[in-house]
């Protein structure tokens, strides 16, 4: 370039900086006036007492946003993006304007602190809060792991997962589902299902985008989807329908911005297994609108009916999720994995990566000894069937409550007949006087008609708390 | 309300939500304009050959959105948060203007995926890039293990970490560092340093904000700040400078936007320890301007002259992450933990408790164990100290490189004396004609001359592989 070619392009960037400085100000001015508009509603609302959150207004808006994206040639993904961000400001300009909104007193925390306390007295109580079999880990594992330990398996390894267990999975995948078709760029070991889940979402959403979630659910599917910044689109179930959820529903749910559909059957809390039928449509629908089903099936070894799994009609966006915590009663190993197409298995794997390098070999060892062990498997969802039945019996005799006796996984959700009932009002009032804990509805969803159960305790305990649950209500 | 208060108030809402929609509409407008420009911009770049970045550009972009934002009174927060997108966005804009710019071709990846197949074919390779030390874990930590899982410490457990755990860090703080104040809900338990790290960058900085970063430095900072969105401000040291940072360069990096300044001595990969009093001056410089120190106290067993800890003059904003890996040689265990000010730690459990629940808890007690281990941390610290004397002496033999002496960790960082040196080029070739691996420069900062090699590998190891890398270069 000669000199005057400097100069000419400097002048001319000079120039179209100068233009881009100006437009972000007014951006930012016009940000600021949708602000004070937001601030404006705000005091409309609280006046009038209105809810903040206001969905159909959301979609109109998120409608326009895209359909003006469309005419100006701008990516999609920005201009959801950018109204995530606008969104999320508005509330909480509106909330500064309300009176600040009153907190659930009876929060999960509250509960646990009182139940620490009690404990600390010397009081037992029943605990049927936790979500975890008390089952002990197959010995063949223990030995496998501690085997390694003494092998030295202690060093960092492969983000992925070692060889072994991926080609244990492998195996694993094809004699339990019939699926031969994994490949090992398609698995990876993580520190539980709950790391599986949350580089499932993490990779397929981003901040803007939304994701169809059923209910009542573990909560950890939209405590993923908040972090991210994604909305989860709640596809409500009740009792009443068998806590089955209507493909027509799902369908309904979907936004422009939709990217994934989580599925997991047998459902925690309610033992739920959704219909054959009802699944294939589920996923039919994904497949059709191009999303991806994350389906989560750490349940899978607790299913008293035939439960469905995204294994046996693979749509062709979907992450498999599961779990060593529960089938094998492992959840102290922190080991899961994971099953996605190659490429989005290979973003899920930099999540992982960036954040706890790998999972320690010497417990992967344990896992992949833990593929062999069916017949420890066998005993614990033999034995967890036994409880769902008896507990489900204990709780029949209770008039006040209503209960779909699960069909899998670890617990029982019984709801109140009153109407008016308040779980967590009822669970904390169960912990004071009777000594028993269970998780209220609430934390699944809007359902504070209903309580937890978790069936991770031996049948006497579990008899013993259900009746001082029914003590309290009779 | 009566009736026509309703009406009224609906047809108020109704005006300002189309307002709302309007000023939306505007944003995106304007959004729209601006990614217009940016296109031309990187049209001119292209066409004439000048860089995408301009830092300066965006400092000045980011010094104006923040003082519309004061006049505005908008949450500066969402100022930057908005620019950010922006700034994403056009950067992308302008790339797809140019010429898609050259990959480099020897990536780590590439080079690990080599370096497989050589030893796949059965060939011994002299390993010199894997950052851990190869001595054995302590035996107790082992047998402590080992108990803890035949004890059945194999079920869910607190996400901050076992009480146990927690209060032998708080003795061992003491101990070690003569720092009593360490509270347990100051402390956290997490899976590696690596991701004690991560929480430390997620919970400190957001989308659009900024963090100081010192190179040559692991990239897993840089990594994590990709991550969350978040711009790393690079302060290149060089070797003639003895890798100090000095204390200016940091205070004039700072931006407005700037939440946090990383530490980390002694360094990987340079095995340089910062001068007590550059030290103290940048912890001070961070309290004045109210950023948060992150202070990664991995290596502190590997220090061969006095190593400043932020323990001995904490700022009002810190955060404390370590781990068991590199003292302890438990890499695989990946276990690790954080100190910080009760509320910060707090929003770093949430991180934790959403994405792992916790860390296994055999593993934590094995970790327990270890604090009490201090015999073998000593012998693993003299033995590193005696590689690291016989290594740079055999290094100094070779004239096209030179080196600082680490004064700790476990890495030496030579520097080829030829400025045209291409450290990726380099390592490739010592690959595939010696057998021997080291990590480029390139992976730790913009540092072509220079490359890593990990004294995690007994000493006549070490010096066959130097050995070797010095007939390349003769």
């Amino acid at each position: 370039m000669t000199r005057s070619d400097m100069e000419q392009s400097g002048s001319e960037l000079q120039g179209l900086r100068e233009e881009v400085a100006e437009t972000t100000k007014e951006i930012i001015k016009q940000v600021a006036r949708r602000i004070e508009l937001a601030k404006r509603i705000g005091q409309v609302k609280s006046r009038d007492s209105l809810p903040i959150d206001n969905e159909r207004v959301e979609d109109a808006l998120l409608e326009e946003v895209l359909q003006e994206c469309k005419e100006l040639g701008l990516d999609e993904q920005l201009g959801t993006k950018i109204l995530a961000t606008l969104l999320a400001e508005s509330k909480r300009a509106q909330r500064a304007q309300g009176s600040a909104k009153a907190q659930p007193l009876i929060t999960p925390m509250v509960m646990m602190a009182k139940a620490t306390e009690i404990e600390k007295k010397g009081k037992k109580l029943i605990r049927l809060d936790v979500g975890e079999p008390d089952f002990h880990p197959p010995r063949a594992v223990l030995d496998a792991v501690s085997e390694a330990l003494y092998s030295y398996k202690t060093y960092y390894t492969v983000g992925r997962g070692i060889p072994e267990l991926l080609s244990a999975l492998r195996d694993y995948l094809a004699k339990r589902y019939a699926y031969r078709e994994a490949a090992e760029n398609q698995l990876i070991v993580t520190p539980g299902g709950r790391f599986a889940v949350y580089s499932a979402l993490a990779t397929v959403a981003s901040e803007g985008d939304s994701v169809v979630v059923i209910e009542p659910n573990w909560p950890a599917y939209k405590e993923g989807l908040d972090y991210i910044g994604a909305r989860p689109i709640v596809v409500q179930t009740t009792l009443e329908e068998r806590w089955q959820p209507s493909p027509e529903k799902v369908k309904a749910a979907v936004r422009p911005n939709t990217k994934a559909i989580v599925l997991s059957y047998p459902a925690n809390p309610t033992g739920a297994i959704i219909d054959k039928a009802k699944f294939k449509e589920t996923v039919g629908i994904a497949d059709d609108l191009g999303l991806t089903v994350i389906s989560d099936e750490i349940y899978n070894d607790y299913a008293y009916e035939p439960c469905p799994t995204i294994l046996e009609g693979l749509p062709r966006k979907y992450i498999l999720t599961s779990s060593f915590s529960k089938g094998w009663s492992m959840t102290g190993f922190r080991v899961g994995y994971s099953l996605a197409p190659a490429e989005t298995s290979s973003r899920m794997l930099k999540v992982l990566g960036l954040m706890i390098t790998c999972v320690p070999e010497f417990i992967q060892r344990g896992a992949a000894k833990a593929l062999e062990c069916e017949e420890e498997v066998s005993r614990n969802s033999r034995a967890m069937k036994e409880r769902i039945d008896a507990t489900s019996a204990e709780l029949r005799k209770i008039d006040a409550l209503e209960l779909l006796k699960p069909e899998g996984a670890i617990y029982a959700f019984p709801q109140a007949k009153d109407p008016r009932f308040d779980s967590a009002a009822f669970a904390m009032e169960l912990l004071e006087k009777k000594g028993v804990t269970v998780s209220p509805g609430t934390g699944f969803g809007d359902y504070p008609r209903c309580f937890r159960i978790s069936l991770g305790q031996p049948q006497e305990v579990l008899t013993a708390g259900v009746r001082k649950i029914g003590e309290l209500l009779g």
